[in-house]
């Protein structure tokens, strides 16, 4: 019997019983796929969760978390209405609790929290939307801080990086939101998909992008209270600057000098691009802020450089850029210091757009700073 | 009030509240690590989950389920024994409901469960460590197939790649198991570090390894059926000579000839590296299987080209090698396998491991055969 069992299912080469996962369901779950987008934008999720009393989807294209049905075969499962084209995170709540979804590959990497992530792709290609142009190669690294140890970061090359031995590229540091790792910004913010369809329409310059884990080491794992962030924000300036800023500019043919070099961020990340570009003027140009994270008290510490004069200030930036949303918790903080920089002059751009603390706002704002950058 | 509780949790630099997770849990949840690997090697490990009855830890260290226990605060919690120094899968069961760790940004990329890993290093560093030797490159890359569209591959390259632009290297085809997915090799197997460490000791000859999703299609988006498998196979054989390997050879500096190319897989992609490479002597002079998925029933049909001649298949392959454990539960059918090699007189190395069917033996397997191929 043993042996038919094996047999049968290995005729399914493999399928959930020889399986490397840990073994938690039965060995014979119902077959299906989800997350599936329908031809009119509509999504249909599902779970395989028997013993659940009751199972919701919570996605961000929906205003609150919807109840799911369960079939006989334990499976639960939702049809959307239909959504805007965009990549959204989503979760299921099974009985309280979050699950990501076990269908789906794309994962929102991250070491707070797990989302899965679905693509709605529409009729028309997004700036996002994987389409059949040269791309550019995203590569995984290791460098070392005596501090810290070994330091992981993504490297986006552009198209035709590998072709020409000679040419050199001005360079981006885009830092990610707080909890987020460095796979943040290629995974969920699809930087180098955004990067390589605006140069295949000569809209951008290609450029290298530099996407490390941007903290010293996680939040959580150091004692709590107020100064922990700002330990861990000078504990990762200094890795930037003395380890993270080297290594790239020895492995990799980048242009040495602040007008080809960039630095924006998302949320907390965008808060870290805003203090080390402004506060560090011989180092870049370009500095643009995603929704990014400030507390009102701390703009004269954090601007400090940038406030000290701003005639010099703003002749030395050819960038200057600060993108939020109108209903993400971070405006009214982020208005407040957009009024501050005008009472002091700095010339700044601004993109106020919809919708909130969003990767699918995340997504606009760099396809938005990406066409500036470097020209 | 609105503006003090914004205030006060962007002190803690945008944790929970503000953050781009559909919002699914209360807004202030406890914090604490999870996985926390202790000095004894026993592991800790926490689950937020107030409305949960019963918590359970699905580790591959254990022999079966351990409860975890609930604190005040709604965390659930359990402390191992301590455990043999390896990287392992494991999971929550809530409620009958398997959840990846949440705290983990660690995760099992794969489209058919969501496991997380833990990594306990021990003492001395195991040759999956991540240790501070010079390191190879981990690139993505999309090629695409006429049929299939664009198609997502991982490429490793050794350390110094870069710096010779004259010199070339063999390729080792590494394909994944079956619901893997191309970054399972590099996540879950360590491919890259393996091979760090292996050439870092002057063990393994420097390769370049391409680790492709090793499928055309998720089993799951076709109607089922014996024969599927075949089909997906079969559109995965065409993709793969026919887009793949060129793309390998245009992009990278690649010796191009049967000798300097190998073939190895785990499971279902054990049984392609077979299929592959016994079939295609022309490309292919080194091939292993760690558990190569087989069927009986198929191995005349899958083995055709190497069973016609014997003393020709022994001449063209330098290695023929094929990894099992004594617990997994292909054993028998690749025991039957093996014993028909025998009886054909066809050359193959042979290990018996201990352990099932695992990525730990994997990574076994992998740094063993590095240690074999392109010498």
């Amino acid at each position: 019997m043993r042996t038919t069992f094996i047999r049968m299912i290995t005729v399914l080469m493999l399928l959930p019983v020889i399986s490397t996962a840990v073994k938690a369901q039965p060995a014979r779950q119902p077959q299906f796929e989800s997350p599936k987008v329908n031809p009119d934008n509509s999504v249909t999720f599902k779970l395989y969760a028997p013993a659940a009393k009751e199972v919701k989807l919570n996605a961000q294209f929906l205003k609150s978390p919807a109840p799911m049905s369960k079939d006989s075969a334990g499976v639960w499962s939702i049809t959307t209405e239909p959504a805007k084209p965009d990549m959204y995170p989503y979760a299921f709540i099974a009985d309280g609790i979050t699950v990501a979804d076990p269908k789906n590959q794309y994962l929102f990497p991250n070491e707070g929290f797990q989302n899965s992530l679905v693509e709605i792709t529409g009729s028309t290609p997004l700036i996002h939307t994987v389409q059949n142009v040269p791309h550019g190669t995203v590569s995984s690294h290791i460098y070392y801080s005596p501090e810290l140890g070994a330091r992981p970061v993504m490297i986006y090359t552009p198209p035709g990086y590998e072709k020409d031995n000679a040419k050199k590229y001005p360079v981006l540091y885009l830092l990610h939101g707080t909890t987020d790792v460095e796979e943040t910004w290629t995974k969920v913010g699809r930087a180098n998909i955004i990067l390589d369809n605006l140069v295949a329409q000569s809209k951008a310059t290609p450029m290298i992008i530099v996407m490390p884990y941007g903290r010293a080491y996680p939040v959580i794992s150091k004692s709590s209270g107020s100064l922990r962030n700002w330990e861990n924000l000078q504990e990762f300036k200094k890795d930037f600057f003395n380890n993270l800023l080297p290594f790239v500019e020895k492995n990799y043919r980048t242009i040495n000098d602040k007008e080809h070099r960039a630095i924006a961020g998302f949320s907390g990340g965008g808060g870290t691009s805003l203090y080390f570009g402004l506060n560090n003027p011989d180092k870049f140009s370009w500095v643009c802020g995603f929704a990014p994270g400030m507390l009102k008290e701390e703009f004269d510490r954090n601007n400090a450089v940038a406030f000290e004069d701003a005639s010099k200030t703003n002749e030395r930036l050819k960038l200057f850029w600060i993108g939020v949303g109108k209903e993400d918790g971070l405006y009214p903080v982020i208005a407040d210091y957009l009024k501050l920089l005008d009472d002091k002059k700095i010339r700044h751009e601004t993109f106020i757009s919809d919708g909130g603390h969003t990767w699918m706002n995340c997504k606009l704002y760099l396809a938005t700073i990406a066409q500036k950058l470097f020209k």
